[in-house]
């Protein structure tokens, strides 16, 4: 294996780019701007020109790169075909291939950017002991990705890692942002834990310090104040830890990993966050799936870099 | 590859070989008896020397044989260790390395008998079009397994495929086999469509010719009854598809498989349980992960036979 790969991350707004000695090393990173315009014609070439100045001041040969990593906001098959990226203004084409052909021939492997940060977090991150693993997102939604053997579960149609799309509610009344009824993400992303709340208070008349935040009151609220022991908020977690640990043991009496690893805005809730998922899961999975370990992730924004990166190296 | 292996499937009455073609031809099979008194210590020999003897009867020699594969009843790492067989007595140890240094120091690959029989289905039989599947089968308890790119996931500690204990139900009182409640396996396995049946003619006064059956009616007394049109039966048959329909969409958010292979006794209900299941997955599941199809199994009884040949085919 040669010396240096690319790790890039592709956002709606900004590109992530990571230049990473091959043994894992995080030698520089830096953050161009995605040019949405005209169907984001300018985002490949641009990448393009930003590693080559990288490696012209770093002075390294494109002999000593390995290849290059990418992901995408988007359903990316196996082959490194692109099914939609809506945010970037592409349609389906292989963009593992159009952009080895812009930068010299180079080796390039795309994957989705939820599976790709799963990656980087089994390779660097909370995931790193362990060969299989499934992380959790929770952020605006909840995404995820499936790890097995250090390779990325993709699913026929781009579609495994969708944690956030189990069913887990007959009685739920609102739509889900996929169409459906009753989604994890419902109860358990940032919005999730705001609209337990709301029914929390609605429901009972009983004092909760959430009262004093009305409508604005954010996840970030919830479980500070359930921290500082809030009756109210405390019940939300749980409730929240309940959908979330309930549906792990579920992933794992199909997949039985070896670790969940939990990221996204959500998890800077931190251990106390684990806590409230890790006894539900522990309750309620197959017993010889009891002893996953449950742990955060790592590596915040950076992971699908790392990720992508590691499309390379592993 | 050579031309010739071997497919062996233990179970605690009988062990079932298949001489094979690597090519996916069962030449012959034949059936020996699990002697697993003395902690099951002469089954493994008793299978070798049943082999030795068809080659013999064959005139097969030796040089031809690509291998042997083993399904077994419980839970068997990827090198081939044996966690535990209660039903052949056995405690753990490396079945693939014992058995190839007891059958002339072929290789010898070992798996668990449920993961095995999906990964038949999925090389000769409701999977054969497909390359990554999910087997759920629907007997006296509820099993499976997940093969995906045509390899077996077996999970960290072999739990992988235990679809059965999947928790699809938060109210339920009685206790599953695996010590949880409200798993899977209590409402769609033959005894867990008897449950259902039971408790609709207890919470309903609705006739019906369930009731005509008493505490002695089957599985296949519901269906059957369905078929003809009775009322209650169908709604029993909703239920059942409610709780499958709706695991097997779960299933799909993880691993996004191209084809769930339904098999087992309750199986043989035929295409009607499959429109029973499917209408549900389709409403419930990831859009992206709605085109799944729903095969039932084919290989019946020699699935585990075909899927230990596969271990050394594929």
């Amino acid at each position: 294996m040669k010396k240096y790969c690319f790790g890039v991350d592709v956002g709606g707004t900004t590109v992530k780019i990571g230049l990473f000695e091959t043994v894992g090393n995080l030698i520089d990173k830096w953050e161009i701007k995605t040019r949405t315009e005209n169907f984001g014609e300018n985002i490949l070439s641009d990448i393009c020109d930003s590693m080559d100045a990288k490696l012209a001041e770093k002075g390294i040969s494109l002999d000593e790169i390995e290849g290059v990593g990418i992901g995408l906001p988007g359903p990316v098959l196996a082959d490194g075909t692109v099914l939609q990226c809506v945010n970037l203004g592409w349609g389906t084409f292989n963009v593992a291939e159009k952009m080895s052909e812009m930068f010299h021939g180079l080796k390039v492997k795309a994957g989705n950017d939820a599976n790709v940060a799963a990656l980087g977090e089994a390779w660097k991150g909370g995931g790193k002991d362990y060969d299989d693993i499934v992380m959790i997102t929770l952020g605006t939604g909840v995404g995820g990705g499936v790890v097995l053997g250090g390779k990325i579960i993709t699913g026929y149609n781009g579609g495994a890692g969708e944690i956030g799309h189990m069913h887990v509610n007959d009685e739920e009344e609102l739509t889900c942002g996929c169409g459906r009824k009753g989604c994890l993400e419902q109860y358990t992303s940032a919005t999730g834990v705001v609209r337990l709340a709301g029914r929390y208070m609605k429901a009972t008349n009983q004092p909760s310090k959430m009262r004093d935040f009305g409508d604005a009151i954010t996840a970030k609220d919830v479980f500070d104040l359930a921290k500082e022991g809030d009756e109210g908020a405390n019940a939300v977690v749980a409730q929240m830890g309940d959908y979330l640990g309930k549906a792990m043991s579920s992933i794992a009496a199909v997949i039985n990993p070896q670790a969940f690893i939990i990221g996204g805005g959500v998890s800077k809730a931190g251990q106390f966050l684990i806590d409230a998922i890790k006894g539900v899961y522990r309750e309620t999975c197959f017993a010889a799936c009891g002893d996953a370990a449950v742990h955060l992730a790592e590596l915040g924004n950076d992971a699908g870099m790392y990720g992508s990166a590691a499309l390379i190296v592993k």
